[in-house]
């Protein structure tokens, strides 16, 4: 940030008094403009034991796989999030369940979150930002593809708690330079 | 935002193309500045059966009791916001348990995350943004003080669940206007 949105004038980076790091403060009108993580909101779409994937219409990651979701936004709860988002990717109506993964990406300011999700029915109807979705198997996850860190461990974790017939709520972090696992 | 906080341009309110919703857009630079909701990360830090509670020494809620909690920032995990924040107001260090509580609160914006966590002492240290923390049986809460839904809903969760000798994680929203239970 370099103007103030409130008033226009030149910002100022420090240490606001009783604060302990930088922010954009404003010295004409005072107001300091705070920056905080974004939350990503996605659900783990199923129909009868395939996992609905998306491929990207949009960058970063044009052309990768990957679950439907999306920037939370003002206004709506996390729930209504991820079903607006796989909404508007897939064109599908899901039955949320639980929380299933909470994902902290600290290096781009993002917490991901996605929820176990049942189809109502295997049609699609994928929005603009998606070339492509459909249902796999376990067998045909296109693993090289995936378009997200968080997104592939959400899969493996959904596999794993199916294999072990029971799901909990995951979570991690995703630390900026390691590499996918191959 | 009334002007563009990369060219200090006056902002236009409208729906970008492509999108669905009004943003504040800047026809000279091109930026679009989305808004979106924070996260509020805390902990329920309990020792020997008993949990730990801050009176605020701030606004809002001056003088009210909560957990310690607070807005999570650029570059953590939200593990690490949650130990900051009960670091910052309690003086305390604590083990991380489980993901125990999340709540949307749409009207301000805001997710709500709260932790397990278990004291490694129960000597406390509060912060300039706490007035006195202290140690509560269930019988001493103070109900009628507590500084926020989400930190009330989050308390009774966590006596309910210690009733049944189990843990689960919990979710749900805060809506403006339904007033506090009574």
């Amino acid at each position: 940030m370099k103007f103030c949105s409130d008033c226009g004038v030149t910002l100022v980076r420090r240490v606001p008094a009783g604060d302990n790091r930088e922010r954009d403060c404003c010295d004409a009108c005072g107001v300091i403009h705070y920056q905080n993580p974004k939350v990503v909101v996605g659900t783990v779409p199923t129909h009868d034991g395939r996992i609905l994937l998306c491929r990207r219409a949009i960058e970063p990651r044009y052309g990768y796989w990957t679950l439907p979701a999306g920037f939370m936004e003002n206004g709506e709860t996390v729930a209504e999030g991820a079903l607006r988002e796989t909404r508007e990717e897939a064109g599908i109506e899901v039955e949320l369940g639980a929380v299933f993964s909470m994902l902290s990406v600290p290096h781009v300011d993002q917490v991901h979150l996605f929820y176990l999700a049942r189809m109502r029915s295997p049609q699609v109807a994928p929005g603009e930002e998606t070339l492509e979705a459909r249902l796999f198997e376990e067998a045909e996850i296109p693993w090289e593809q995936i378009a997200f860190r968080t997104v592939e461990k959400t899969l493996r974790w959904w596999f794993e708690d199916r294999a072990r017939q029971r799901f909990d709520m995951h979570t991690d972090d995703i630390h900026f330079g390691r590499p996918k696992k191959s």
